[in-house]
C-alpha cells in the first residue's frame, strides 16, 4: 500500500467529524463537492484522499454518509477501544483526563503515572496514580497501547525511553521537546503554540 | 503576495523551533538539507516554504541560524507581544494559563471570563475572572487581539459571536465544534483527538 501522508490522515479525521455531524442531522448522502465545502478544500483533494483506501460512493450519487463515516472510522482505528497511559498528572494531564472527546473516540485512560510523592497512590476518575516503579508490569497488565506524555520537557526523553522498553509503540507528546525513538515507534506532538502562531501570522499581515 | 497555505505556516513554526534549538546549541549555520533532516521533510520543501518570503541564505553556505530564526519570528509575528483573552476557566483553561510556551512566544493572558458565579471575581495568576457583562469594555481596555475559547461546545458559538461584536478577529477554539464567523475573522481549532487518531491509524496498519 502507498505511503499515506500525515496531512491525508489529519484530513480523514476531519472528514470523520464532518460525516458524523451530517449523520446526526439525518443527511443521508453527500457529494465530494459537499464534503470539500464543509472542510474548506477542493473536491479533487477529497476524492484523492479517499482513493488511497478503495472506491467509495457512486458517480452522480455521492457518498452514503453513514457508510463512509464507518469506513473512515475503521481506517483510523476508531472502531476499537484504545488503552492509554498518562504520564504526568499536572494541569495538562488533568485537563486531558476530563477531555470528553477522547472517551467518545474510544481512547480510554487505563493507567496514570507521576513522580510527585504527594500524588502517588491517590485516585482520579477511579484510576490510581502510580510511581515509576514496576512501570512495565502495569503497562502489560492494562494492555497499554498509547502513552500520553505530559511531563516537564527535561523528563520527556527518559519517560519515553522507559516506556519504549516496556513495548509501547505510540506516543502523544505534550512536552515541548523532540524525543528520539527507535524505528517502528511513532511520536506525535501536541504543541498548542502552533495554532496561536498561525493566528499571529494572520493578524500580522 | 501569494496565498500561503496553512501547512506552510505550520512548517514555519517548526523551523522556528528547530532554529531556536540550533542557536541555543551554538550552531551558526545550517543547510536546507540540515533543516529538512531535522523536520523529516525534503530540502526542496524547505526552500519552497522560505521562498514565499524572500531570499535567505547563500548558495553553498547555508542559512545563518540566528538571522533566519529572527526573520521567521517576524513573519510569524513573534517579535511582538499578543494580548490574549481566555473564555472558560475550567480544566483546559487552567492548563493553558500555566502553559509556559505561550508566555515564551509572547502570547500573554490579559483577561479571563467565565460564567460560573463561584469563579467570577476570583483571581488566577493575578488576573480577575470576569462575568460576561461588559465584555467589550474589558476587551478594549486590555487591548485583546486573540481569544482562546475553552467553554463547553454548546456555548462556543455565542461566546465567539459576542467577542466578534467587540472587534476580536482571531480565535483559538478548544471546544470540539465548528463556529461560524464573518469574513476577516480567523478561527483555528485545537482538537487533541486528531493526533491520537493518527496514532491509532499507525497502530491499526
Amino acid at each position: 500500500m502507498k505511503k499515506i501522508s500525515d496531512s491525508t490522515i489529519s484530513r480523514l479525521s476531519k472528514y470523520y467529524r464532518t460525516l458524523s455531524r451530517l449523520v446526526e442531522k439525518g443527511v443521508e448522502t453527500v457529494s465530494s463537492q459537499g464534503m470539500a465545502d464543509l472542510n474548506n478544500i477542493t473536491s479533487a483533494q477529497v476524492r484523492k484522499d479517499l482513493s488511497f483506501f478503495g472506491s467509495f460512493g457512486k458517480r452522480g450519487l455521492g457518498y452514503n454518509t453513514k457508510i463512509l463515516r464507518d469506513e473512515i472510522g475503521r481506517i483510523l482505528g476508531l472502531n476499537k477501544k484504545w488503552s492509554i497511559a498518562l504520564v504526568g498528572v499536572g494541569n495538562i494531564g488533568r485537563a486531558l483526563l476530563d477531555y470528553e472527546e477522547f472517551r467518545k473516540q474510544g481512547f480510554l485512560f487505563r493507567a496514570l503515572f507521576d513522580k510527585d510523592p504527594h500524588k502517588i497512590g491517590s485516585e482520579i476518575n477511579g484510576l490510581v496514580i502510580h510511581s515509576d516503579e514496576n512501570i512495565c508490569e502495569i503497562i502489560d497488565k492494562e494492555g497499554i497501547e498509547i502513552a500520553i506524555i505530559a511531563v516537564p520537557a527535561k523528563f520527556a526523553q527518559q519517560v519515553v525511553d522507559a516506556l519504549v522498553e516496556c513495548g509501547v509503540r505510540a506516543f502523544l507528546n505534550f512536552a515541548p521537546v523532540a524525543v528520539k525513538v527507535p524505528e517502528g515507534v511513532q511520536v506525535k506532538y501536541e504543541n498548542m503554540s502552533i495554532e496561536l502562531e498561525a493566528l499571529s501570522f494572520f493578524l500580522t499581515r
